[in-house]
């Protein structure tokens, strides 16, 4: 509440109810497991949904012992948190790379839009779970809200230069950032659930000619 | 899932996880207790926040007993998803009762937006916790989706009119429908969550401007 997105950086965040105890410290982490925990966890919230996967199918998959798991994470709650923290990591960091700097803002935008459009067919099920899940609370305020931020922030600067070149109408900036990444995370979540009514060109028309011209005839 | 927006009527909408046992059929329900729990359950979510209100403590509030609560809801998801309803239902009627369908589509959404926002400003942690509690399953579906389709599926006779009328450019009623919804309802939440930087003119200004012309110079 009250933070301004893109005010902090993120080192860990953690879900806020953590089970009684404490996690052991671990000396010697191992990047390699937990990430192999993590993408068991998305493989199977991608077959079966968050709220039926269990702490010991996650371990199992990934071929580790419960143990284990509890090195790295404190529980189901806050696996997923870090699950969605890679995936909204892995995401923008797709993003970045494709965007090279060159091109009109629109142009820019409509590539954003294939990249985001592109990781959300990729696990459908798991976009809309995670779209569920965003209730959450973390350490940074709701899941939701923080995965949105985090895709906001990352577009305003694009934003205001648009705007400054006069290449964008003159929008605040934070608003428009924030407008547009909503706009996009709903209808993503409307189309994956319309598929037999709407395919992909019509989504992504759709979002091109309502953001660049409005309701306007 | 694949279900259109508005296809069906809802006479009741129930969460999925029942506890066990079955309520029992009241002969003589009385829509006054009903009323006298939901508005006690509305108050407490405004207070404190979804997940930390009790059965005991809404009884108590309403001044009936538990052993009544049982009669009118399965148990607090039952009483959440049932609140969700109501208060989505008190909206739509209160959208209805403004739209006399005089003056031009952009004066009629400009009125939907600023009943909106009273509504939201009324009670905006309910606000908040609802937006956050979508991710509860119900018998049709999702939360979340359910109530944006609610007033998504009202908006659409009005754009596929304004289209045709010329008022209002040609873009896919159902899919603009969904694109106001869901843009209007994340950028209720920024705000709520932002107040002390936006104010709400400037959102309603920035809702106003974007979806008129978008981004277009």
């Amino acid at each position: 509440m009250g933070r301004r997105p893109g005010d902090d950086t993120i080192t860990e965040m953690r879900a806020v109810r953590r089970p009684k105890g404490n996690r052991r410290e671990l000396e010697n982490p191992n990047p390699e497991a937990r990430q192999r925990l993590l993408d068991a966890a998305e493989d199977l919230v991608e077959e079966y949904g968050e709220a039926d996967i269990r702490v010991n199918d996650v371990a199992k998959m990934a071929g580790l012992s419960v143990g284990t798991f509890y090195l790295y994470f404190d529980g189901k709650a806050d696996l997923l948190v870090q699950l969605v923290q890679e995936r909204t990591d892995r995401l923008k960091e797709r993003m970045a790379a494709e965007q090279d700097g060159t091109g009109t803002a629109a142009e820019q935008l409509d590539r954003g839009l294939r990249v985001y459009l592109d990781f959300v067919e990729e696990s459908p099920r798991a976009f809309l779970h995670f779209l569920a899940a965003g209730a959450l609370e973390t350490t940074h305020g709701r899941l939701a809200n923080w995965a949105v931020d985090q895709h906001a922030a990352d577009l305003q600067p694009l934003i205001a230069q648009a705007i400054d070149a006069g290449e964008m109408r003159g929008h605040d900036p934070e608003l428009l950032a924030q407008g547009l990444t909503g706009l996009v995370q709903h209808l993503a979540g409307f189309w994956l659930e319309h598929r037999e009514h709407y395919d992909r060109r019509d989504i992504v028309e759709f979002i091109r000619e309502f953001t660049t011209f409005g309701i306007s005839p």
